[in-house]
C-alpha cells in the first residue's frame, strides 16, 4: 500500500509528513507533569507484550490516600466495553484505591468472558496491592482498556503486566508519563496536564485518544488526580461539570467510543479543602489542556478548529450546531483545503435541528465575516485559513447561549490511518 | 496541488484512477430514457455561460398535458435555497407547467436578491412557454439550482439560457438526456431511469448529486415525470412514500443540502388510470434505479456499500441506526481499506440512540456474520470485503422493523475532490 499525506494543504516536513500540531496552551496549566503532580499518587506504565509493538501496554495508577474518594463518567454508548460496565459498577461506591489500564486491545463485543476478564484483572491489582501492604479489595479498583475492539485480551501476559507494574510504581514525575505513555493507542505522543492552586493543593492527569474521539462521554481515557480534600459526591459533581465543557467539547469524528472514560481521584493528601467554585475552574482548565492535546494528535489533522456559537436559543442547541458542524466531512475537507467555503457551513448549520432565523445568521472565519444576516457580506477571498489555527464563529440570533466545540480537519492523513489500522 | 487518489483500495484503471463503480441494476427499470419517456413531456439542456467550463448549465422540461399535476418533495434544511422557497410555494397548487433547472450556482444564502432572481427565472419561462401558445403563469413554473452556496446567479446567462431552451424543447430520448446532462455538478454522468406498465403509462426520470448527499430530502435534484392519469393529492401520496424508501435511505455524506428537491409531474397522457400501489411500487423502483447511479457516481466512492437493520424497535430506529453507520468514519475508511473491523459498526450502532440489547446485537459483512449475541463469532479474516460492493446487515434483535440505507466508502478520492472544488 502507497502513503501519500501531502496533498492539498499543511505544513510538510522533511519526510512529506504533515508537520506535528501544537497545542493551544491553557494559561496557568502545565502539561510537563500528570497524575503524580498531587501528592498521594503513584504510577507506572511498562511494556507486557499486549502489543505486538512491544512498546508500554500497562499503566497503574494507586491513591495512597489519606482518603480515597473518587468520580467517573462513562461513555453513552450503548455497546460499552467490559472494562466500562465494571467500573460503573465500582464506582457506585464512589471510593477508588487504583486504576489499571491497558493499551492493545479494548475487550469490547467481547461477550460474558470479556467481562470475566477484566474482573480477573481488577482482582490482580487487588492482590499485588495488597501484598505491598494494607488490604485492597477488586471492588476499589477501575479498569480502563483502549485498542481494537472485539478480540480477547491476552489474559496471561496482562496479568503478568499488572505485577510487574505494581512493582514500578513510583511517585516520580516519569512514572506518571510512564503511565501517559503506556495508555497510547495511535497517539503520537503522551498527554499530560497539571495545575497547582496558590491555596496548596493540585489537580493533575492524563488522557489518551486519537480516533473515535467524540467523547460523550473517544476511545478517549483520562485519570485525573488531585490532593485536594473532596468527598465523592463534591467530586462526582464538579467531574461532570467539567468534563460537560471541556471533554464533550471534542469532537474529532462522531465517533463515541464504546470505552470512553473519565476519572478523577482524590487522596486529600494535601489537607487542604478547596473552594468549590475554584476547584471546578482549576479541573476544567486541566481538563481543557488534555483536551487541546488531543486536538493537536488527532489522527491526520492539519488544523485545529475551534467552532464557536452564539445566540443560540439554549446551551444544548449551540453544541448541537458546534457538533454537527464540527462531523461535517464537507466542511472538514474544505478546512483541510484552506477553502473558506461557508456555504458548506450553512449547511450544516441548517441541518442540525437548532432553532435559528436563517435571515439572521452569520459566519466568521478567521476573523472575516462572509455571511451576515443571512445574505454574503466579504468576499471569501479575504478569509486566510492557510495557517495551522481555524477560528469558525456561527451567530444563530435566536437567543443569548453559546458553547465552542473543538475539532480538527479531515485530511488524507486520516483516511490513509483509519483504512490501514484495525482499530 | 498534487493528486493521488490510488491507495488502500479499489481497482485502478490505466490512469491511476479509481474504475468507475457500476450502479445496482433495479428490475424493470431502464436507464437509457428519463423524463420523456412517459407521453406528454418536452425537454431540453443546453450551456449559458454559467458555467466557465461552457458545459450545458440549464434544463428546462415541460409538461403539454392534458393534465398539470403535480407533486414536489423538499430539504429539510433550515437553511432553504431561494429555488426551494419559491418551489415550496408554487406546490401548494399541485399543479406545474414547467420546471426549469440551473447547475453552475445553488442560489442559496444569497438574501431577499437571490430571491427575485429565482422569481424573474420563473417569469422568464412562464414568458419564452407562452410566447410558443397557451397561457403559462410563473406560478405554474418550479425552480432549482445547484452549485455553490453564496453566490448571485449570472442573470442576464441566465434568462437567455432559458429562451434558448424554450427553442431546444423535443420529446425525444435525446432531449431528456440532454436536460439530465445540463444539472450536473461534480458528477460524472446522467443518471434516468424509466419503466412502462402493462396497462400502457410511464414513468420516467432523471436526478443529479455526487456530494452533499443525505437528501432527507443533497443537492440532490430529481424530476419524475408521468403520463398515468393522477391528482396532485394521489401524486403527493405517493412520492413521500416513494421518496422515503428511496432517496431518503441514500446517505453519502450526512450533507442535506439547502437545495434538495424532488418532483414528480403527470400529465396524463396516456389516458390511464393507475392502480395506486401498482403505481406507487414502480415510482419507488424508478427512485430506486436513481439513487443507485447516485451512489455509483458518488463522489471518492470505491463501494458501493449497503446497510440492512433488521430487528429494530420501530422503522425510524432502523433508518437512524443506518444512516448512524453510513455516516460514521470510522466505519467508512475501514471499508475503504476493505477492512471487516464490525468493532467499528458495533461502535457506530451503540452511539445511534435507537433501542437495542448489546447482548443479541449482531453484525454480517457479505455473508459472514462476525458478531453474534453480542460476542465475536466468525474470524473477521472470513469476510471478503475486496470487491466494488459491500453488505453489512445488523439486526438489533429489539423487534420487527427494518430499512436499508445505501452508501459509499471514503476514501482519498473524496477528501481530494472536497478540498479542491469549491461548492
Amino acid at each position: 500500500m502507497t502513503t501519500d499525506t501531502g496533498s492539498a494543504s499543511g505544513q510538510l516536513d522533511d519526510a512529506g509528513q504533515p508537520a506535528a500540531l501544537v497545542a493551544v496552551p491553557v494559561t496557568g496549566v502545565s502539561t510537563d507533569a500528570g497524575v503524580t503532580a498531587p501528592k498521594g499518587f503513584r504510577a507506572a506504565g511498562i511494556a507486557a507484550g499486549i502489543k505486538d509493538s512491544g512498546s508500554a501496554d500497562i499503566a497503574l495508577v494507586v491513591n495512597d490516600g489519606p482518603q480515597q474518594d473518587a468520580a467517573g463518567v462513562f461513555t453513552r454508548n450503548v455497546v460499552k466495553a467490559a472494562p466500562v460496565l465494571w467500573s460503573q459498577q465500582v464506582m457506585t461506591n464512589r471510593k477508588l484505591r487504583a486504576v489499571v489500564l491497558n493499551s492493545g486491545g479494548a475487550n469490547a463485543a467481547t461477550g460474558p468472558e470479556g467481562f470475566q476478564d477484566t474482573h480477573a484483572t481488577a482482582e490482580k491489582v487487588a492482590e499485588v496491592l495488597s501484598e505491598q501492604g494494607g488490604e485492597v479489595g477488586a471492588i476499589e479498583v477501575a479498569v480502563c482498556s483502549t485498542g481494537l475492539i472485539g478480540e480477547r485480551l491476552p489474559m496471561p501476559k496482562l496479568l503478568a503486566g499488572v505485577a510487574t507494574a505494581a512493582g514500578a510504581l513510583a511517585a516520580t514525575p516519569q512514572a506518571g508519563r510512564n503511565a501517559a505513555t503506556a495508555v497510547m493507542t495511535t497517539d503520537s505522543r503522551p498527554k499530560q496536564a497539571s495545575a497547582a492552586h496558590p491555596a496548596g493543593w493540585q489537580i493533575g492527569g492524563f488522557a489518551k485518544g486519537a480516533g473515535m474521539l467524540a467523547p460523550n462521554m473517544a476511545t478517549m481515557l483520562s485519570v485525573i488526580t488531585t490532593d485536594a480534600v473532596l468527598n465523592g459526591e463534591a467530586l462526582d459533581t464538579m467531574l461532570r461539570e467539567a468534563v460537560k465543557r471541556t471533554f464533550d467539547r471534542l469532537d474529532v469524528d462522531g465517533g463515541t467510543s464504546t470505552n470512553d472514560t473519565v476519572l478523577l481521584l482524590s487522596s486529600g493528601a494535601s489537607g487542604i479543602t478547596p473552594d468549590i467554585d475554584e476547584f471546578t475552574s482549576l479541573l476544567a482548565d486541566v481538563s481543557l489542556s488534555l483536551v487541546r492535546q488531543l486536538q493537536a494528535d488527532a489522527e491526520g489533522a492539519t488544523k485545529l478548529v475551534d467552532i464557536k456559537v452564539t445566540g443560540a436559543a439554549s446551551k444544548a442547541d449551540a453544541v448541537r450546531v458546534g457538533r454537527t458542524v464540527a462531523e461535517d466531512n464537507l466542511v472538514k475537507t474544505a478546512l483541510f483545503g484552506s477553502d473558506p467555503n461557508w456555504g458548506r457551513v450553512a449547511m450544516a448549520v441548517g441541518r442540525s435541528d437548532a432553532r435559528l432565523d436563517p435571515a439572521k445568521l452569520a459566519i466568521t472565519m478567521n476573523g472575516v465575516t462572509l455571511l451576515d444576516a443571512g445574505a454574503p457580506a466579504e468576499d471569501r477571498a479575504a478569509a486566510d485559513l492557510s495557517g495551522p489555527r481555524i477560528e469558525i464563529e456561527i451567530a444563530l440570533g435566536a437567543g443569548d447561549h453559546q458553547a465552542t466545540v473543538y475539532s480538527t480537519d479531515l485530511s488524507h492523513g486520516y483516511v490513509e490511518e483509519n483504512s490501514a489500522y484495525s482499530s
